[in-house]
């Protein structure tokens, strides 16, 4: 018998040589794919027989419940996410929605979140202990990202930074490397940006927490921040995996 | 012309189905395998042709520069890790050691980490900041450890926390779990652990982080500690994307 099923799919950075196994068999398998529409499109030519269903940046929600009702009336849904399906993706908004349709199972499907396809790209930045913090202040108080910050760069974590910028808020990242140097970092800390990471004009860059305070990004850009030991190597940023040498 | 080349592969949880298209090719291009003996045995019947070179678990330094040689008189090289290539793994090291083979180009190709293979397994329990913590002192004092854990919790960010315990040190996630309650996580806080992750008796359980506290682990398991906001939702762990609602 056929399940009512959700697959809530992490595609990585886009591009399909990122794609695991397990969710090219699930956007196989699908009858339908849902997701925010940029997403969709970096997906739809690889399945052109299949049914989408795009909607806009800020329709998360509507488009959770859309992908239950249609599994509700029996056809299996892909929801699509960028990076994985987690890390601020649609696996969570959705489990939230799910117990109002008991008939759906959710099979969550993860997949290579910016900070470690982008991290490969810069070398080996968060080959130890690291945090993820996203900058965005839509869902979040700044206050508590701010928090987030100094408490990153007071336990020397490596940090990726996920939304550093956009057109609303074109100077947060440098709020944030301004936190970052008043909790304990040091402005020689080695950092990188990587834009359009695994895409055309894909780009990155190393540079120290000095220059990164006046770097422009953009909204297609994660920020890598180093720890104390840090180094750049032949334009590579390189996190030891420890303090002490093995 | 050939390339004196060594990927750094990230298998991620070991089964076939979480690698990556892009993982996949390298392993199938690269001349001989390397790795650990136990990340070796799960690929080395796929690739039943193929020459490997397997060695014990603390041998990280020997490895990288036995595939550093190897790459050097011409040979393509797959140098594997589970989970991710950089997160506690080989790309870091051999990107040290790699100015010493100048002919050699390092092509670090990235994997599922166990926070995201886990996180899935559970729900969507890093949905929002996340800090990855190594409970493992064998690189790192165990004072930097503490202090990491204290701000991870001072930071309410959800944490996943590798290698929390081992025959050396049965009580090393104990202590962790004391340092984050000192520091400000409740006794009610939802945690999730995952055991094998995506390989034969996979276990999962959710718990709260007092019952943590005396919870005995192995060294296969992660531990993923909720923020303020983590719920428990039908048997899944699930952290809100942000602290308003959409």
């Amino acid at each position: 018998m056929k399940r009512n099923l959700v697959y809530v799919v992490g595609l990585g950075p886009g591009d399909p040589q990122f794609l695991t196994a397990q969710a090219k068999t699930a956007l196989e398998n699908a009858d339908v794919l849902c997701g925010y529409t940029v997403y969709i499109d970096l997906i739809r030519s690889f399945y052109p027989q299949k049914e989408v269903h795009a909607t806009g940046m800020t329709k998360e929600i509507d488009r959770c419940r859309w992908a239950l009702e249609t599994a509700q009336s029996g056809k299996t849904v892909a929801l699509v996410c960028s990076g994985d399906a987690g890390v601020y993706g649609m696996a969570s908004p959705i489990l939230e929605l799910a117990p109002n349709y008991p008939s759906v199972e959710i099979e969550v499907i993860p997949g290579l979140t910016a900070a470690l396809s982008g991290g490969a790209v810069l070398g080996a930045p968060l080959a130890h202990d690291f945090c993820v913090v996203s900058l965005s202040d839509r869902l979040t108080p700044w206050e508590m990202i701010e928090k987030r910050l100094a408490c990153a760069a007071m336990g020397d974590f490596c940090v990726a930074i996920y939304n550093p910028s956009s057109k609303g808020r074109p100077d947060y990242l440098q709020r944030a490397v301004r936190i970052l140097l008043q909790n304990g970092k040091s402005e020689e800390t080695v950092c990188g940006i990587v834009r359009n990471i695994g895409r055309e004009r894909q780009q990155s860059e190393i540079i120290t927490l000095r220059e990164l305070e006046n770097k422009q990004v953009d909204m297609f850009t994660t920020v890598y921040i180093g720890n104390k030991t840090t180094k750049n190597i032949e334009s590579k940023m390189v996190t030891p995996r420890g303090y002490r040498t093995v």
